[in-house]
Order: C-alpha cells, then structure tokens, then sequence
C-alpha cells in the first residue's frame, strides 16, 4: 500500500465530524461525494445511495480511491475493483446484507480488497436496547404506560404480580455476533443461564453454544428468545410458526436482528394465543411499517423504529472506528470488523 | 430463647406460602391472625393493618409470641413489648417509615427486641427497576410506544439522534442501601461514574461516597440522579425547587424511594422547562396517585404504580428470607437485614 491514501466517501456526515475525520485522516484524503447537509438529526447511517439519485457532481471515481467509506454501491465496487486499486471497503453499518452475495465476494476478494464493517460501533448501543427490551418487560412498563395514558388507575398489585426477576431464568440468542457477546457482558450480574445459537460454534463463545439441530430444545426451555440474526438467505423466515409453537409457553421474543428472519403473521398468532407472552421488536418487514400493518396492534407487541444501533455521538463513532482501520490499513496492520 | 418459639404473623399469604413456611418453621409454630386470602394477586406486602380493620377474631396477643412477622401495628409492638416476652419483630416490607419513631425505636430497644425489615427481598427486583428505567429513556421507549399508540410513523433518524449509551455517563445515588448497593453490581458493565451521597459514609462503599455538603457539587455533574431515599423527617421534601436547579441540564431523575422525598411541584416545572429532560418515578405522594394529578400529564414524566419491589415469588422470597431469621434467632445466630 502505497501512501498518503486517497478516501472516497459517501457518508452524509455533519461538518463538524468532516473535519475530524480531515484532521485525524492525515496524511490520507478524504474525497466526500456529497456535501455536507445543512440540518443535523437526518443522519442515517445505512442509507443506501442509489446510482444518480444524487444530483451533485461526483468529484472521484471509486476506482481511483484506495478506501471507500460509507455505504457504496455493491455493483459499483464490482466495477472499481476491476482497476485493482481499491484495498478497503469499510461500511458504516453492521448489517451488509446486499454485500452478502457470491458475486460481490468474488469481486472483493479477487482484487484482494478487503470487506468491513461497523459492528463494533452498533454492538454497544443494540446490545443496551435489547436489554432495556428485557427489562422493560419483566418490569411492566410498556403496561404502565398504557394506563398512565388510559384511565390512569393505578393497579400496583396486579403489576407487581406480573413482574419478574431475570436471575435464574434462560435466554437463547438467535445468533451470536458482537451483539450477543456485548449482551452477554451486560446480563453477567443477573445469574442468567444463556445459550448461543450458531451455525458454526467455535467452542470459544465462553456460552453454551449450539447450532439449529439443537434449536427445537432450546427454545422449549428458554424463557426469552433473542433474534440477532442478519438477514441472508439462511436466515430468512428462520422464525417459522412451527419455532414459536416450540418456544415455552409464556416465554418472550425480542428481535434486534432483521425483521425478514421472522414469520411476523406466526408471531401475531403466537401472541394472540398467549403461547409467546409478549414481543418487543425493533425490526419488522417491511421498513418503515405501514401505519395499518397488523403488528402495531397485535396484543403485547412493541415495536421501536429500527433505533437499537442509534446513540448521540454515533457519526464519531463511526468515524473513529474507520479511522483505525484506515490507520491500521497504511501500516499494514489487522483490520478490525472485516467481514470477508 | 427458649424453643420452640410461637410466631405472630398478620402477612395476607396464599395458602401455598403458609404450608411452605408451617413446614420450614417446625418445630417453631406459626400463629395466623388472619385466614388465607380465597384469591390470588391481591398481596400487598406493606399492607398495614389498622387496629379494628379486620373481623376475624385475632387468635393470639402479640405479648403472647416471641416472634412478629408481618406489618405489626407499632402501638401494638410498643404495648406487647411491655410483656417482655417478644424478641424479633420482621417486617414485610423494606420500608419501615411508620416504625421510625423515637417512642417505637426505645419501646423494642428498651425491651431487647431486634427489628428487622426485608431489604434483601427487594433490593433486587428495585434495581432490575432503576436499571429498567435508566435504560428505557436511554433507549427512548416511552417515545417510541407513545408512537405505536399514536400516528404510528417511523421517526428512526429522530428516536436514534435522541438515545444514548450510558458508558461513561453518570449517576449519583441519593442514599446507598441494598438496593444501590446492588444497583451498582447491575451497572458495573456499562463503566459509569458513580456517586452515593449518603449521611454517614462508612467509606466501605466501594464507590465514591459523599454527604449532603457535597450535594450541590455532585448533583451538577450527574447525568442521571436517582432517588432512593426512605421517608423520613429528614429526608421529607429533599429534593427541593433549588436542588432541581443545580442538576445539570438535560439530566434524568428517577425515584424508586419514596414520593414524599420530592417536591412534586418543582419536578413538574423543571421538566416543563426542560431542565430535567425527563423524570421516571416508582413512587409518589400520595399513592395511588389521583387520576387527575399533575404528575401524569407532566410531559416527559412516567410512572409506574409503586411496583419496584414486586415479583413472581415475591411472598415465597419473603417467607425464605424471614425463616433464615427465625432459625437465626433460635440458634443465637447473627440476624440479616436487622435495623436496630
């Protein structure tokens, strides 16, 4: 690698996180794609930028960078690898679902360019959200809520009698990336017991870890089902009505993961029978979720729109994790969250 | 102690609860002063019963015991005190306002009658409570089910701008008892600042310890404070309009104390002026709370019905932690949870 480094981005981040990338970026250039937008709080850190969506002028090629930052497109990659160049492609996501294709491997990987992503800034914020997801519901409050909107009577008996304790009771993970090592971390003073579903255990997990055969046992004896899962071809649909019905009576769902790998007309039933006691959701099929879908009135579902990765300070979080790697990239050092 | 020793309790538990303590108890017995409720999810655990209130014909004097477990009626100790008999009074609840009186404190002392409440019951599911409240703003989900209750649009960009990681922010606890003792293990993995401020430091807290001298300092560097005061003459009314006011900017409360602690008033201001960003209390004065208290409509200010403290359990826990008591007390062994 031959440096300084030339950055091509498509990040639509504030100024101020410009600046700080420019600063920290040196002797390497960044080469922004877009201006910087004018109103802050629009950040969206996996907006895809659709070929000539964008009407401003592109100032480099991606073929003439040696990083691309952001959230490129997959094809466009295929294309710059061609002039063997390109040596990073580093996304501000975790999930990297429309990367996950054969044919974008094969480019990436034939150039010798290598593939990251931003896991390790999303795994601290989803790992939080999916705890509040636990705690929210064995401490009643969504339903508190309710009736602080409702008639605000005040049922204290009657909550208190619903409410739990997570020590000594289970949690399955529905997958186990940086998220549900991070969860792992924050749930070690509960005395939870967990079990890791993976399909290729490592045998380092440091948690029960196994793969789907055994997924039928699992679920019938965990009194939380966490869904971590991406979305990909193996995971699509994998919460099936025949899983749930699997699932303990009474137990709880939660999914930080994606919201294609569940059978979402299967949980509604669940949850109407009462066999899964209730659902906190912070991803559905689709996104946005239509305001008349089926799941914003289904009984004991709760649903947050696609927040769990979200945290102030987030763009310099992903900036600093890029930084590293690019850093790490001129000096031909291990990269960090490469993916393939 | 002479044994086996007759205890008095006036605790409204299921059936199921008094056979498990009859049969853990032997050869000590157990007096009931009242029958066994017919129906399930009315426990009140600090149910105070007044002299008078209740028709069944009481089957024992409390001089007549050596042991009351339950919620006693303090003159009733005082006076039954008096016969000499009585040597461990065991409350149901953490809380012991109406036990914190000179007159009540030399009656038992006077008498050489160990009080003891039942803190190492509800420290747990308390700070399960505190750390469920910290992470549902954290994670904005009082907004988002606001959402799924309103006009169901999917303000992600907004809601994720809005959360944020608790990892280096901090706390400070007014008063350290069990629960933030136990609170404080809960947090452990998030890395924030904590801070107890407390009237006697033992300096055995194990995090940083201050008095009330120190309060307005603390108070203005802390990102969440939460109240876990008992009511008491001195702590009736602590937080003030003033204190409210030397609170940082932006900052969370939380009360899992007691309402009386809380100038109500001053609360709502500071949370309709912003200064507060937003408030989640367990407790409130007076309980329950009038459906047409300010404190409900105060906006970014949640409430659940004083239900900290319960759970699934919750009366076998009671019992367990009582039977160690009475065993302790038996055989001349140090009693938990004793408060003088």
């Amino acid at each position: 690698v031959s440096t300084p480094l030339t950055v091509w981005c498509d990040a639509r981040f504030e100024q101020s996180v410009r600046d700080h990338i420019r600063e920290k970026a040196a002797p390497h250039q960044i080469v922004w794609v877009h201006p910087a937008p004018q109103t802050s709080g629009s950040f969206n850190n996996a907006q895809a930028v659709q070929p000539g969506a964008d009407k401003s002028p592109v100032p480099v090629d991606m073929s003439e960078a040696d990083v691309a930052f952001g959230q490129p497109n997959p094809q466009a990659v295929s294309e710059a690898a061609q002039k063997k160049r390109l040596r990073l492609v580093h996304i501000t996501s975790a999930g990297y679902t429309r990367y996950d294709t054969d044919e974008f491997k094969q480019a990436v990987q034939g150039a010798s360019i290598a593939f990251c992503n931003s896991s390790h800034v999303y795994d601290e914020p989803c790992a939080q959200h999916a705890l509040a997801f636990m705690l929210a519901l064995a401490r009643e409050l969504p339903a508190a809520l309710d009736t602080q909107r409702g008639n605000r009577d005040w049922p204290s008996a009657k909550r208190r009698n619903a409410s739990y304790l997570l020590n000594g009771q289970s949690v399955v993970m529905l997958g186990y990336g940086a998220i549900g090592v991070r969860l792992t971390e924050l749930l070690a003073p509960f005395g939870m017991q967990i079990v890791a579903v993976r399909r290729n255990p490592t045998g380092s997990e440091g948690v029960e870890t196994v793969t789907e055969s055994q997924l039928a046992r699992v679920l019938q004896q965990a009194d939380h089902v966490m869904n971590l899962l991406p979305e990909a071809d193996a995971t699509r649909g994998f919460m099936t009505a025949e899983r749930f019905a699997q699932m303990k009576a009474g137990a709880r769902f939660y999914n930080i993961g994606r919201g294609a790998t569940v059978d979402q007309p299967a949980l509604r039933e669940a949850l109407l029978s009462g066999h899964v006691a209730s659902a906190y959701l912070d991803v559905t099929d689709p996104e946005p979720l239509p305001a008349d879908h089926f799941l914003w009135t289904t009984p004991n579902c709760y649903i947050t729109p696609h927040t769990a990765g979200g945290h102030w300070g987030e763009q310099l979080r992903l900036a600093d994790h890029f930084l590293r790697n690019l850093h790490a990239l001129a000096s031909n050092k291990p990269l960090v969250d490469q993916v393939f």
